[in-house]
Order: C-alpha cells, then structure tokens, then sequence
C-alpha cells in the first residue's frame, strides 16, 4: 500500500515548487538544457530495479520496456538540444525606428516565460515515455516551469523510482528539488485539488476521454481558467482504396493484425477502424484477418480496470445492430485482452454513434464501403483522431485527391501505406487532434514543439540590454536563430 | 436601423463558408498573402466616406481615424509578408531513415491547416484596426480560415463599409466571397449561436472581461470545446521607482497624464495605476498632475454605455474606503469622459479588489508605496495584466532587478521608461497576457504571430511528394525556412 500525498502536503509541495520557480525562470535555454541532460543521465542510469518494477505493474515485457525507456531518455535529449537551438521558442526581435513619422517606433523584443507549475497526469500504457519522466514533464521543464506529477495508481512504485531519477538529476545540475514533486493518490480527489489549485498554471494529461474531459472543465471552471492538454486517444481509422486491396489482401490483413494487436492493443494510435471498400478481394482480407486474429496469444492488460473496459465496451460494440464477428481470439482470461475483428457496412456504421468510441484494446471494426461518396461520407461522419491513415497505389491517390485531402481534416497526423501505431519523437511529428482526440488541436504532446505549451510569450519593450533575458540581448551569446527585423539571422543586432 | 440577420440567415452563411474553405485550405501560404495584399487595397482605396461614418459613430476624430485606417492596411500587409516568409507557421521535415535499428524511422512532415471557421467579435474602441478587417479577421484569413464578422452594435454602418472592402478584394483575387461573412446582430443572441455553432471551429474577441468571459465560457460548455482568443483589458500598472522620479517629477507627470487621457483613456492599454514611493517628490508629481488632468478638456467617449459605465465605475472607484481625489476635470456632458485621478495607499490598495478592476476611460489611481518590499507586495497582488511599465534610472533598475523582473511574471509586455498605450505592430510585439487581461497568455491578438491562433498542424507521414501540399515538398518552390532534420534552411530536402 503506498503512502498517499495529502491535500496539506500538495499545499506545502507547491508552495516550495512556486518559490522555486521564482528562481529557475532566470535560467536561460542552455542552461534548462544542461539540467535535462542531467536528467536524461539519471533516468539511464537507472538499473533493471526499473524494468523489473514496471513489468510486474503493467505487465508490459521487458523488452518493450527497455525501449520506452531509451524512448524516454531520446525525449529528454532531443528536447534540450532543440530548445537550446531556440528554434521551438522562437525569439523576435524588432529595433528601434526613433525618427519614424508620424511616431517613432520603440524596440521590441520577445521571448518566453515558463507559463507557472505544470500538474502532469500519467499514462497507464506508457509508464516512461508519457508518465513521470514522460514527454509532458520533459516539456514543462524545458518552459521553465516547476513540475508535480500525479502518480498513476496503477504503476506507483515505477513512478517513484522515476522521480527520484528527475531528482538525482536537479540536484546534480544544482537547482532545488522543489522545481518537481511527486504526488500519490488515493481517487481522483488528489487530482481535482491540484487542478483546482491556484498556483498551477497548465496541465497536462494522457488518458481516457472521460478522465481528460472531467480534469478540462474543472480547469475551465475556476475563477482563473488555465490550459489543459489532454491527449485523449481515438480509433484512429484507415481507409483502404480498392486498387491497393486488389494488389495484395493478404499482405495488408497481416499488416493490419498486426498493428492492432501490437501491445495487445494499447495504444492511443491503435487502427481501431479500418475502411474497405466493398469488393470480392475484401472477402480474402478478412479471411486471412480472421486467421491473424484468431492466432494470436492473448495476453495480460495493463491492469484489471482496462481488461475489464476492454471486455465490456467490446460487448458493447459487437452487440450493437449489423454488427457480426468476424474473428475472436479465445478467451484466456479476465485479466487478458483477446483480439476481436468485426465487421458491418457503412450505412450502419454512420448510423450508430456507439461505433465511433474508442475500444481501448485490440478491438477493430472493419466498415465496408461502396463507392468513393460513401467511403467520403464515412471520414466525415468521424470525430476528431490523433492518426488517419490512406492505403491506396499512386494513381488512385492521385485521382482521389479530395477524398484524402479529407483524412487531414479529422487529425494530427495522416499516414500514407502505413499504420499509425509507433509515434516517432521527433520535430515534424504532431500527436494530437481536433476535440475529442485532444483538448487542443494547436499543440502536440510528442516532438520537441510540445514545449510551447507551457511556455507564453512576453515583448520587453525598450529595455536596458543588461537587464534583457540573454535570448533577448543584442550580442547573441547563446548563438541561436532569432528573427531581427522580420529576418531569420543568427547574428548580433546591430547598434 | 440596421437589417439584422437572422439565424437561418447564419445557418447558410456558415454552410456557404464551409464550403468555400474546402477549396480554400488548398491555397498555399503565397496564395493568401497575395489576397491579403487585394484585401489591403480594398481597405486602402476606400474614401472619405469611410472616416466619416466612422467619426459619426464613434466620436473618434478624424485624424485618428485616418491612422487607425492605415494602421489596419499594415496589418494585411505585413501579416501577409510574415506568412509567405514560413516564419509564422513553421515547416518541419524529418526525412526517413530506412535502415535505422531496431525500426526504420518514416519520413515526417509538418505543416498548418486552418482550425476551421472563425468568429470574429468587434471592438467598440478599435472601429477599423480591431473589428471588421481588424487582427482577427486577418489572421484568420491567413490560417486559410473563413471568418464570420459579428458586427459591434455602436458602429454597424462603419463595420458594413469595412465588409464591402474584404468581399472586394476577395473577389478581385478570385476567391469564393463565401469565405466572409457579415452578421448584424441585435442583442447578444446571434453571437452565442455563432459561438455555439457546430461549424464555427474558435473565436476571435476583443472587449470587455464580461464580454469575453461570456463567450469564452459558452466555448467551453460546447459538446465540443473550442478556443477563444478573448484580449479583455487590464489596469496596465506603472511602477515608478524613487530615483526617477526625484530626477523628474514635472515630467513624469505629465506624460502620465498625457498617456492616461489619450483617446479620452479608451484604450485596452491605458495606464490605469501608477505605483509610486512615499517621498517628498512624489507631493510635486500630484500637484502637476492634478494640473494636467484639470486642464484636459473632456471629450464624447465611444457611445453613450461606455460614458455611463465610465461615470459608473469611477464613482464606486472613489467612493472606496480611503480613496481620496487628486483632480477631476469638470464635467461637461453625460457624454464626454472627463478625467480623474485618485490616490491611495498601499496598504488599502491591496486590501480592496475592486481598485484592481480596469474603469474603462480617463480614471487614473495614485497607489503610494513605502518600501521596495512594498511596491513587491503591491505587484504580487495584481491580476494577470496585458502591459506592466517601470520607470526607473538605469543603476536602481539594476539594483532592483527582482522587483522588476516580477512585472514580467504579471504580464504579456513590459515597458522601460515609457507607457503602454501605443501597441506597435511587429513580431516582437506580444499583446495579451495572463487571464484575466487574455484567456490564452500562450498567444498574441497583435502582429503577425496572431495567426498561430487558428491554424493547427498537421503531420504527413510517408506521404508521396505530388500528394503533400506546396510547403512540405521536396522542392522548396516557397523559398521558405524549414526546419529539416533540426536544422533550419532554404534549400530542397536532398532525396
């Protein structure tokens, strides 16, 4: 039984943080990238204590988590070198016009602020990567902002271990240990405090839609609304067009499969929907589906709660009208996620609200459409996704340009003859999505760009320049990128 | 009396707007800055008629008028230039590596898509610059947005000659004029039903807090939440410290003055508090003070319910406990804005929340502080602000920089030396700030990186070079920075 925190404790831990805080937004991008990388040393210097705990409370294998780890040491490292670059907080710089008519023109320069204390809610799927050293906390400290993270329940003494790593980092780099705290919980109650409180600033969360929406209006309603970041996962659909079947069923079934049921199934961009096209060759992708599915090993869930989710809205789903199975992986276990594909036709489908839900696990539902107006009015029927997904040859993506220029409509990231499971850390990646895949289709919650949502800008208008953050000064020390009078320069201002 | 437009009226404009960006988010970011430019010529080439409907309805002088008019064309035009750069909506490529271990990395591109269709609500006080074709509507034609325009109820005839000139230059550039669209509202209805629209996807507002905070919470009460960017105002505190003002009282005084009764004071960045020590000096700045406010010659406020709430709000401003009146210039007309300046001190300031709430108009309070652990106080106690200003000499700034750096935490821009009113339009220029001056301090309603406010990125993974859109093609036929593989260039990605 863990020691859970108490709301006078979570007063006391973000009193030290906000004093804290006060001290740490003085630091400038290179130093907030050192502290990072002292961070990142840490948490790889962890030994297989971590891999072992973490497996015993997600049942994730090792492997698997050997490598969210290094995915997890990847993100704070890439993050620091590109905040250090200054090229996610860009700076801009405008300078004086002092015999400008009819007024003069004052300098003008802006930078970024840490946007005050992050309360960071941790994934059960990812116990490193989106937990307590996750993309969220990596992201809060590279703003400058002072972290609490609330400990998921189902993975506490992992959450533990990993923030003594974030502290054995702070303290190496040498500031306060109070720019981040840990925070168990029994409920929710400790999380609706902290979401309530009135030092914290902005959140950030990654979860179910129920659990991120209910944290989203409780920011909404205080008497000072703050910014909440929920990545809420979706079913993330694939449409598949009818050349690209034709070419090889087989190939794409097991490439299907096999995405659904990676991690058995426990991902935010797992192709919960797959779209066909309603032809003879669909009939040899579900055969082979079937067989996929059928073979394959259930295995244990990241906790009972999910396991039992899992079988209940999986009932729900294949209860709902013209629904049929087509394949069901034999039951194991209540604690197991066995594969499921069914199937139903696109009319049906659109009918139906209940089919657009998430079914977080291995659960795939493929919709049969019958021509490129169906399969269009289908995408729109969607709400927002984190992933769509396009399979179809060159001369038919070509010629359906409108019909795949839509996916983009509904998400953050489209893919071309891929599958969206595996988010690649990196500048160019965008992990989030219109409402519900996400609270705020403007920011992403993987790739160094998630920095900036937790950082706000401020212009320091005619400034002494030793008084100017050193982002800001005209000498250009930190050596970074900054725009001068609506130029992209590396160089100094000129004075 | 205006038409006003019903809502089965709005019910078309917005199915017609929505149509017309499913062909304009095809454009290119050079493809919308040259309809900005067309949209810049309509607004130049409209005549006298223009300021002097403008003049009739809103009292503001012709003069200033002229210039807020030009203020407006600059805004098009150098939002359009930012926007064509790639600056503003940064580009992010990440090439493939196939033969990566332990799994190749996919190619990766991001780019901005609008967030959708965008409300724009006017301001009372900004009848070109913030309004009709003001910031807002700008910036979200630049996202590829259509804007829906509520007009203000105190200048409809100004708005309806401003949405003339946007359809005209709409058209001159060959765009659907669905993409604008005016609404005449009587009362508050038709702005919540755009606000509540299933296919108005953010909105724009500048105003009142209780405006604002209206809509932002009708926003968030929506099955789907949306983002409301809302500048609300704030009281825009001047901290004086002791060796300034000894060097110059006379002086301060009156630019206080003549900041605060600019524009009979109806400016969002009006100087409403000015914090100042308890030393001799600061008896001969009220005097001048007192002077100067007595002498400035009142003038008719915007329309009849800002003089009324002016008159309102200065009467229980000074009819608080220990508030007493350093000057008030004579009232002429329940029209006109006639001045005043009030005294307190620190003390009782901070014991009083209603001296922190903005009177909208020429009301300026004296806040007396002893010590600099006082004035800290006095700063720690005020709300989220959009400007704080400090006018100090270059060595106490130095030997103050705690307190001074404490303005920044408070606010979206600080001043050194001068006043706030005077919102230049930059990149460096950052207007917003902490709630309640804004509800989103992470952006600006000023210069071009106010577009970052409605668009959202969206990643292609994989995704064939013909099929991705201009920006993100190996080509760089935009001539625009992107950052490839974390660096920053001109050139073609190298394939």
């Amino acid at each position: 039984m863990p020691t859970y925190t108490t709301t006078p404790e979570i007063d006391t831990l973000l009193q030290q943080a906000n004093a804290a805080t006060m001290r740490f937004k003085k630091t400038t991008i290179l130093q907030r990238a050192e502290l990072m990388h002292h961070i990142a040393d840490a948490i790889e210097a962890l030994d297989e204590t971590l891999l072992q705990t973490a497996q015993q409370e997600t049942n994730l294998p090792i492997a698997r988590l050997a490598s969210e780890k290094a995915r997890t040491v990847f993100q704070w490292r890439s993050y620091a070198d590109a905040l250090a670059s200054g090229n996610v907080l860009p700076v801009r710089i405008d300078t004086a016009l002092p015999n400008r008519m009819p007024a003069p023109k004052p300098d003008l320069r802006k930078t970024y602020l840490p946007i005050g204390i992050v309360v960071v809610f941790c994934a059960s799927n990812f116990p490193f990567a989106y937990s307590t050293a996750g993309g969220d906390t990596a992201s809060a400290i590279a703003a400058g902002c002072a972290v609490v993270v609330n400990a998921h329940s189902a993975h506490v003494k992992t959450s533990t271990i990993m923030a003594s790593a974030i502290a054995a980092g702070i303290e190496k780099a040498g500031y306060d240990k109070a720019l981040f705290s840990h925070v168990v919980s029994n409920g929710f109650e400790n999380g609706k405090y902290l979401v309530q409180h009135n030092l914290v600033k902005a959140v950030g969360f990654t979860g179910s839609y129920a659990g991120g929406k209910a944290l989203y209006d409780i920011a909404q309603q205080r008497q000072q609304p703050i910014p909440v970041f929920a990545e809420m996962g979706s079913v993330n659909p694939v449409l598949v067009l009818p050349e690209k079947l034709k070419a090889n069923p087989q190939k794409l079934a097991e490439q299907y499969a096999s995405s659904l049921t990676l991690g058995v199934g426990q991902f935010c961009t797992n192709p919960g929907i797959i779209i066909v096209p309603d032809i003879p060759e669909t009939n040899e992708l579900l055969e082979v589906l079937a067989n996929e599915i059928t073979g394959t090993q259930p295995a244990a869930m990241l906790h009972s709660g999910i396991a039992e989710s899992f079988h209940k809205n999986k009932a729900t789903a294949i209860a709902q009208a013209d629904v049929t199975v087509v394949a069901h992986a034999p039951y194991t276990a209540a604690s197991d996620g066995n594969a499921i594909v069914a199937l139903i036709n696109s009319k049906n489908f659109m009918a139906n609200k209940v089919l657009t839900h998430e079914v977080f696990g291995p659960f795939g539902l493929v919709v049969k459409y019958t021509s490129v107006q169906d399969a269009a009015a289908v995408i729109e029927s969607l709400e927002g996704q984190l992933t769509a997904t396009v399979w179809a040859e060159a001369e038919e993506a070509a010629a359906n340009e409108d019909l795949i220029n839509s996916l983009s409509e509904k998400c953050g990231r489209v893919i071309f003859n891929g599958f969206p499971t595996g988010v690649e850390v990196c500048y160019a990646m965008q992990h989030g999505g219109p409402f519900p895949a996400a609270t705020d289709s403007r920011f992403t919650s993987v790739g160094p760009d998630a920095i900036k949502r937790f950082a706000r800008p401020v212009s320091y208008q005619n400034w002494p320049d030793n008084l100017l953050p050193d982002e800001l000064k005209n000498n250009n020390t930190l050596k970074i990128w900054r725009t001068i009078n609506n130029q992209l320069t590396q160089e100094d201002v000129s004075v």
